[in-house]
């Protein structure tokens, strides 16, 4: 039996965080299709295995405890894996990435597909926000230790959730969204080519053959990322 | 010179979850005034206290910290100021808690105005997903030693921040959008008087007798108030 169970979407987006602190971690799980998420989701919430409103939601079978929201499940592993550093402030910065990462997610999306990209709205954001966002993350890794092509975004000698979080986010998007590879690069290059090291570790590389192998090219599905990939085809 | 600098917008919203957090445990903070939030946003990324997007941004004086993004900033308080369990399970319900609550004011706000509210997206919205969020609080504390009128959200014998972030998700949100009060009554209960317990104790009531005269009745602010109020109006 594996050690976790992973509900999310046939996907990557939010769900490869978690797969890539498992597979980092030598962690198994399986992921239950969409039928059981679905089933899941719609349940009376207090027949929910936890009160949850959408995936991802990670059950870990030793420790009895279920969550969702990818940010707990994140600190969660985190902590057991300990893949977050002791020092407070380090460990806060540590949760502002997990919480930018995710808001990058969001703004790339338009919060799940509530509107579709218009060309001027894309313009406007892949001149403006997107490339600040990468700014943040580069700033935050030349802040902590993160130089060259040697280090982790936090300076421990270890990869942390900081490294992964960081690698998953901005590799996953730049791979399945090429065309975003050259905004990543000119506003991150340190942090594009740490995201490269992490994600082609041996548990890194055997999850993405996986994940690939399963979900293809996609990256957040939908309509929204027909959108997307409208926008990008266009320029 | 106060413990903390806080940089919020003049309102509630999400900067109230941080100064319940810090009037809680009796500190003090001083609030810049708009043109500091907006010039700290403009500037160069490299040149910021912390890289980062938008407030709440705060800094700890004492610890030499700033930090940016609600949930991250209140996992360092909570840590700070021993407001987060020990169990590992339980903490990671905290943290999922203050990411639950992350979303119910994403949603109630259309993420930040992104849209304005339809009479029918708006009857969907308080017919399904925000009764669904308030039953998801209150079966959170069912499960965690939240009964009858006593006990706290967690089950612990002092307030700690899951109980903070719930009390000023569900009060401050039904206080100044009162319409909203019978809604969350009726579908968590148990967390409205939680809430009402809490926002009530000397700290927090100076705390919002402070906030109430410097932001009138103001929630979230901005156009999609507006849209929330003319919804609620109408009812």
């Amino acid at each position: 039996m594996a050690n976790y169970t992973l509900y999310y979407w046939p996907l990557p987006f939010r769900g490869q965080f978690i797969r890539a602190v498992l597979a980092h971690a030598g962690a198994t799980w399986d992921e239950p299709g969409v039928d059981a998420i679905t089933d899941a989701m719609s349940k009376d919430i207090a027949d929910q295995p936890v009160p949850f409103m959408a995936p991802p939601l990670l059950t870990d079978h030793d420790a009895g405890v279920s969550l969702a929201q990818m940010p707990a499940v994140l600190s969660y592993l985190g902590t057991k894996l300990a893949l977050i550093p002791q020092d407070p402030k380090l460990a806060a910065l540590t949760h502002k990435i997990v919480a930018d990462a995710n808001d990058v997610l969001d703004e790339v999306t338009r919060f799940g597909g509530r509107s579709m990209w218009t060309r001027e709205e894309w313009d406007a954001f892949t001149g403006d926000r997107l490339p600040r966002w990468a700014q943040i993350f580069e700033a935050t890794g030349r802040a902590h230790g993160l130089n060259a092509d040697s280090g982790h975004m936090l300076g421990t000698s270890e990869p942390g959730l900081a490294d992964l979080v960081t690698a998953t986010l901005w590799f996953t998007m730049t791979e399945k969204l090429q065309e975003l590879s050259e905004l990543v690069g000119a506003n991150a290059p340190h942090v594009a080519a740490l995201s490269q090291r992490i994600m082609s570790t041996d548990a890194l590389a055997a999850m993405r053959d996986d994940t690939d192998a399963r979900f293809g090219h996609a990256w957040c599905g939908g309509l929204i990322e027909a959108s997307i990939r409208e926008m990008l085809n266009e320029q």
